[in-house]
């Protein structure tokens, strides 16, 4: 199933979209799509039963985050070996982690306002897992078993910020909209193989990224199974699990985002982003 | 006002003390303390009010965190001089910002776990700010108005976790139990002046923190103003505002704690947390 959120910030209502991409209002049986919903189990309908108790949606409304209030959003850093090698770092031992406030969640096609000091805003397409059940120290199970489905992700990222203003990698990937999440929340049995997915980076209809979920260096088990050892996840929360090659960082002249960029971001099966970059209000 | 969450972990009460330090039970008025009611605003009750409106409770329940379901996390760093120097650090020239995952949280006297791959385990007495209202960018207002109350956090900190195992700080400072928060939220009407509270810690009846919020590099309106440019702050968000000297880490030979210690904090008018060190299960 692909679950989304449509609807003005704020005022989303949880939907889903049947096998012809139309979209239905679930609010009647669903009150959002959020960690206590998901802790829940979110309802898994057929085509037959959107078309015949979910009333269709006219019209091409808003999408928001297809995920609400995560509790935590938890990231993998150097996770690709070419990513690895863009930015000068080396191979990590065991997955590197570092957390986006949940405040930088948005809409897939949500403007990327840049913020006041923005110098450097790059791009980073990510596989995003939304946890579904309880992972805690001593788990081993499976990633389709564990999560209530993926997104795609942007973990947008102003280097300067991020590196050389003192602290820590948060400060440069935690503002308002630096993590649009969707089109869809897509659940596992909709996925063939996630560690086989290619995701793609285009800016301004270059490609700039482009890799498989294949040469992730800590599979996506591993860094369940990793971060669950460090602190617990719960229903709702966010994995970000890492980005291919691509950024703007590892250009020779790095072509860091201004505003009127576009960026289209896709992964296979989970549809694409599509944002534009705009100039600090 | 000095409010609490008392109850069963996962299953706390709202609540509040009375002038006399007599636990009264809120549940009447307030579903929860957390990020929608802190919103909404907090019931002011006067003794009178308390007395004649809200049932007693006796005995002496367990305390939760004083609030639930923060938003997000947000810490400073390397924050006061004397701490700067004993771990070997510069003063930073803006505030050094990293989140812990809130479900580091914990009640104010549950035992600290300690987790299996833990050898390092430090403490960090905090004054912890609620936000109670929005905070973006261009906020200029004043803590007393911006914050629904104070209370004192422990920063518990794994150092080899933090500092030599790959990543960012996050990853030591986030486990289940790394951040005890209160026993109480004090209102700021009930502090004379948040820039002059005394903080101490005591390990094992030893003194080893003692300082002062006078000592901030930087100051509480400029750590608001700050991480709002950065990252909307929203009411039931946590702010820790940095830790003091006197730290595991800052001795010549560190005394990491160890199963059986028993941590003792303090903050002036904030109460204090009484904490014991236990085994990995």
């Amino acid at each position: 199933m692909r679950y989304v959120r449509f609807g003005p910030p704020r005022a989303e209502r949880p939907g889903a979209l049947d096998g012809e991409g139309r979209l239905h209002d679930l609010s009647a049986a669903l009150a959002d799509i959020d960690p206590e919903t998901i802790a829940a189990g979110l309802p898994r309908l057929d085509d037959d039963t959107l078309a015949a108790r979910f009333p269709r949606v006219e019209g091409t409304p808003r999408l928001g985050s297809p995920v609400a209030r995560p509790g935590k959003i938890v990231c993998v850093g150097l996770n690709y070996r070419a990513h690895i090698a863009e930015v000068g770092a080396s191979p990590p031992r065991e997955p590197v982690l570092f957390l986006k406030a949940p405040t930088a969640l948005a809409g897939p096609a949500d403007p990327v306002v840049l913020p006041s000091w923005s110098l450097s805003l790059d791009w980073e397409v990510e596989l995003a897992m939304v946890v579904g059940t309880r992972i805690g120290a001593g788990w081993s199970g499976s990633v389709s078993d564990a999560v209530a489905g993926f997104a795609i992700a942007n973990d947008l990222s102003d280097r300067s910020m991020q590196l050389d203003r003192g602290g820590q990698w948060t400060k440069g990937k935690s503002a308002d909209g630096f993590c649009p999440l969707g089109p869809w929340l897509v659940t596992p049995d909709a996925v063939a193989d996630p560690q086989t997915l290619g995701l793609t980076t285009r800016v301004n209809g270059v490609t700039r990224q482009e890799g498989s979920t294949a040469d992730l260096v800590f599979g996506l088990d591993a860094i369940l199974a990793y971060i669950g050892s460090v602190m617990t996840l719960l229903p709702g929360d966010l994995v970000l699990t890492g980005t291919p090659a691509g950024c703007a960082m590892g250009m020779a002249e790095p072509a860091y985002l201004k505003a009127g960029d576009v960026m289209e971001l896709a992964i296979d099966g989970l549809g694409r982003q599509r944002t534009l970059v705009e100039a600090a209000r």
